[in-house]
């Protein structure tokens, strides 16, 4: 009798989980896979007609498996297959597995993406891949229609239809899908999809088959606002924008913005609104780049410092701006993205990471969730340079995480020909120890300034000023040709030896390019500017080392923008990070975006981050009485007292000769921007 | 050693749960009834502030409890009881629970009004008492100040401290309470009182001590909108209001309000706009009058029939104009007031009710919650009269309903002489057999119109009309008397044996009262559309009857305003309701709006609702072939067929004569109003 039964039967193995099973003659592949617990993605429940369920049939032996599997175990190509076929078109040797059936054994492979748990590639400068876990997942339903004999309501049938066949119970449903779900229904003849989020709430109903639903995950930073727009079932990046922030006619920096609220009635409503007509203007963008309708986006993630944090929820910042520095809330924020006042889905979702302190925002706890130092065996130290540094160091063990007011220096702001990043703008620099003549790059042109035919390929941009990278190397690389000694006073003696070495007031400029009308010089204040910032830097990564009683790192990550572009040597010879291998010194990219990205694609990410702001220790850098104390060692190039072994190996630092000049900045704080 | 543990403790007794224990002494009176599980309500938390949770000592020996109490075994009235008498007052005898502490054996009652889940007394005609399981409650906390060496959000330490002192978890929090918390907090100088909505939201927080809350229940009809105020902590009614409903000026009745939608291009909006305008309006005007802001109207209850239903949810009803008479949805709807455009507190809740069917609302659904046929063992029939009537048929075992178009002439509609219920009206009528000489009484006066005195009591109000419940007697008293047959038909003959039978066109008419100006007579028409009405009335109960397979029923209940005040005989009489014994015949009151009251105190009640109109069995007249047949039977006065036992034991009925002109109606079918 058993041997009857077999011989009916099939064997079916699924790669690469290795799942098998004995399914009846004539099973469908999609049916054993979901008996199997294969993951195989589907939104029309087996139709035909979403296309996601596709496989591939593994033809040969599999001594392993037992097994020899071909394409004549599977029925032929099927109708809807072919129907498919000409609609979206479907590789060679790609299977609908809800239209195939088992004939005989098979091997029966799923690629990544058909899988619904699949894995996102990030870009190779980025740590890990992302898991594609959607929070919102689209159903594609026949529904009953109604009868007069056994009234009940259009909603009813709706959900009957998930629960029969997506196995969906308890729904709730918004308000708007119940105003425009009779007129759906008809116009789809009863075949609808419906979105549904967490597996909690219907957010939109759809006629017919609808394959696709997108998501954007936005990083409000003080200066530039930057969105992805994510397919959010394949996880797929479609498009990218940015824009200014429109609040810096509030103020340049994050202290004027919470000045601008103090000292004006309603002013922090003003920015709240500028800030999300922004937003607006940016989801219409993406979309439009798109080609898709900002009705389209379902969910929104959100992160920002607490100040733009607090803005986007139309929050008064006021506690933000004084001692204790309490946040209204340091937990994520979770609500329909419409009392945000966002135009998107009428239902869409809206996420907003958690801050974690009154000074490290939720673009820190992005930054984390990104990189995940929480894993990490190595000491590590995460380093999100912005107008305030972000700094997070710890490992598995231990983590702790403070917030550092670095000002706008490095982002090319207070310097006197600093600009922002565009074609054109000084990126890369060497001066000659000996001449003291300088070399560069500018931004759009592969040619060094030495090489023959630079002054013809950036005829066009033109030498207009340094960006945020450059100015990290032409301090860097003053200090290692002895332009500037270790307390960066600019030497006015080598005027005597180099044209470049020019007065500028009671002091000295050093001039790196004459752009044909004007002189791009480094001044002396443009010096301090950039050691009042790299000093606040390095002071609260000490305090942050000094709260793990620790002496150096083992792996540093630079985040953000600046973090992307910067040659780390030159960080490390500034003093900005402390000594490390500069193996284990890398650029993050943006961090802090792939953090919303990763929230955005992943649920089970939102639990982890939730998590981690929970766990790191934090350090409030206003009074730590050390803090000062750093500030002022670290004031000097590199430092006053560090040692610097790894980096030695590199380059040759100057011999230390601190002068009494140093003593001008003691005493002087920063003051958080 | 036990006995020295029981020397220092002491039996504390409680009325009336008769819950007892021994405690040490010294433990406050609250502290022992919470932890023997008395019900004793407090929202601050026993700190002697908000006065709930006040008890009562009983004096004297109880042998039963073997116990003798004294006032003495209790600490002396404390400073916080001082402090809230010189406040709030605190009747003699009483003493709050939290600042009182045990020194001996003792007896204490809990009074009704100290009870967290007591019952709130309903008004006599009403058939039970409600539940209080108020779904928003009040707690009062003081909340730990931020600290910057341990920072964390004010939201947390808000959640902290309503899990500390009355253990709530796992809130979530509205963004309006986040958006204004920060401030409240610190105006409280970290004392608040939080609503809490269902254990779970956070939907206000306020500074100090708070300590009422109140909601809405409401009644939209298609003609008139009624709202009770209720505080919700300790369910009374605070203020009631009422106003017409506006959509009044899109169509008389609810299909012509269909039609308007389906006519007019936003014209569903438009009646919903009209429709919230007037809630708001309410919801002002019963503030106004109970003294409060709007802003302190936390929830709100919803009931109507389908089309208010979905008017009010900006569902357009054109579905309902037509079969299948599909419902958008047949569940109830929970969300946030101001999604339907109310303007109370920000978060406050909404409720709306479910319908049972196309033709069977929220009405009938809170009817039911009011009645609860379902646990009455006689076979009850419900009927709420309006322009159209709902029917709900049936006890324990069986539930059925369906709604009958009787069209507005019970309303004093379509009736030459009907006007509303209003001083001046006819309401009452008796018709002497022999002289035909009617005699009546008007609302707002005691006398009957043969009394000495009536005229110079009605002189400021006249006699203006007929109102509905009148017109239900005259024509009784006029088919009692022989003026009309049992097919309906006015006896000219007898206009040679009275006045008061005048010729009326080609028919006849009776000449009830001559005003001074006017006469205000009967007519034939006036006769038929009454007979038309009873008969879709009588036809719905029929089926519902056949579809239990009974021939009696043992019980009826009249809801609504036509309820109130109808003399049920003549209903029976007129043949609108089957015959039954009339001690077991009575109103109901405004059952619809008891139901909305009772779900807005009572949360279990909301499961108990959703439940009822599930296992109701609905039938839908319209598509019922015998509902034609039962009206043709039912157009005769009482009734062409049904016997009346019970009634022939009050009234003398004429002999049976039908006559030919009974065919005039045959073919004729009421058209849903």
């Amino acid at each position: 009798m058993s041997a009857v039964l077999d011989l009916a039967d099939a064997l079916i193995v699924f790669t690469p989980s290795g799942k098998r099973g004995r399914f009846p003659l004539g099973t469908p592949v999609l049916q054993a896979a979901r008996s199997l617990g294969v993951d195989i993605d589907s939104v029309c429940g087996g139709r035909g007609l979403c296309g996601r369920c596709q496989v591939v049939v593994s033809e040969g032996e599999f001594a392993k498996h037992g097994v020899t599997s071909s394409s004549e175990s599977l029925t032929p190509i099927s109708e809807p297959e072919q129907r498919f076929a000409r609609r979206m078109k479907l590789e060679p040797g790609r299977r609908l597995s809800c239209s195939t059936k088992l004939l005989g054994d098979v091997v029966i492979d799923v690629p990544q993406s058909s899988q619904v748990h699949r894995q996102v590639v990030r870009k190779a400068a980025e740590a890990r891949e992302i898991d594609l876990n959607p929070l919102v997942r689209l159903y594609y339903v026949e529904v009953r229609e109604p009868d007069m004999h056994e009234p009940s309501g259009d909603l009813r049938r709706l959900e009957e239809a998930l629960e029969r066949e997506w196995q969906l119970t308890g729904l709730s449903c918004e308000l708007q899908v119940l105003q425009t779900l009779q007129p759906v229904l008809r116009k789809g003849e009863w075949k609808v999809t419906v979105a549904v989020h967490d597996e909690k709430t219907i957010l939109g109903v759809w006629p017919g088959l609808k394959d696709a639903v997108y998501g954007l995950a936005v990083d409000v930073g003080s200066t530039t606002i930057a969105a992805h727009l994510c397919e959010i079932l394949t996880g797929e990046v479609v498009a990218s924008a940015g824009l200014m922030n429109p609040q810096i006619r509030f103020g340049e920096d994050l202290m004027s913005r919470v000045s601008y609220s103090m000292m004006n009635p309603g002013g922090a409503a003003q920015m709240t609104i500028a800030v999300r007509e922004a937003l607006n203007e940016l989801a219409i963008e993406v979309a439009r780049e798109a080609n898709i309708a900002v009705e389209d986006l379902l969910e929104i993630t959100l992160v920002g410092n607490p100040i733009m944090h607090h803005l986007i929820l139309d929050i008064d910042p006021v506690e933000l701006g004084g001692a204790p520095f309490a946040l209204s809330t340091d937990m994520a924020v979770n609500l329909p993205a419409r009392e945000l006042g966002l135009k998107l889905h009428p239902n869409a979702r809206a996420y907003v990471l958690p801050c974690i302190a009154g000074h490290v925002g939720a673009d820190a706890a992005a930054v984390m969730l990104a990189e995940r130092p929480d894993l990490a065996d190595k000491l590590t130290l995460i380093v999100d340079v912005g107008t305030n540094a972000e700094i997070i160091l710890g490992n598995k063990d231990r983590l702790v995480a403070c917030s550092s007011p670095t000002g706008p220096a490095f982002e090319g702001a207070q310097i006197s020909c600093g600009q922002r990043a565009a074609p054109g703008a000084i990126e890369r620099v060497r001066i000659d120890p000996v001449t003291l003549e300088p070399r560069f790059r500018v931004i759009g042109c592969e040619l060094w300034s030495d090489e023959p035919g630079f002054a013809e390929a950036t005829k066009k941009t033109g030498v207009t000023g340094v960006c945020g990278s450059g100015i990290i190397e032409i301090i860097a690389e003053m200090y290692l040709s002895g332009v500037i000694n270790q307390d960066g006073v600019i030497d006015g003696d080598l005027s005597a030896r180099s044209s470049r070495i020019v007065p500028n007031g009671r002091t000295f400029a050093y001039v790196i390019a004459d752009n044909g009308t004007v002189d791009l010089k480094i001044t002396q204040n443009d010096v301090r500017a950039i050691q009042l910032g790299k000093a606040a830097l390095y002071a609260g990564i000490k305090l942050l080392m000094e709260r793990l009683g620790v002496d150096h790192v083992e792996r540093i990550r630079l985040a953000g923008a600046f973090g992307s572009h910067i040659d780390v040597k030159y960080a490390v010879v500034l003093g900005m990070i402390p000594d490390c291998d500069l193996e284990f010194v890398d650029s993050a990219g943006n961090a802090a975006g792939t953090g919303a990205r990763i929230a955005l694609l992943d649920a089970t990410s939102r639990a982890t981050v939730e998590n981690l702001v929970r766990i790191v220790e934090k350090v409030e850098t206003a009074i730590e009485p050390r803090f000062q104390e750093h500030f002022v060692d670290a004031m000097a190039i590199p430092h006053k007292t560090a040692s610097y072994p790894h980096l030695s190996k590199v380059v040759t630092l100057p011999a230390s000769k601190p002068s009494a000049s140093q003593n001008e900045t003691r005493g002087r704080r920063p003051r958080r921007a």
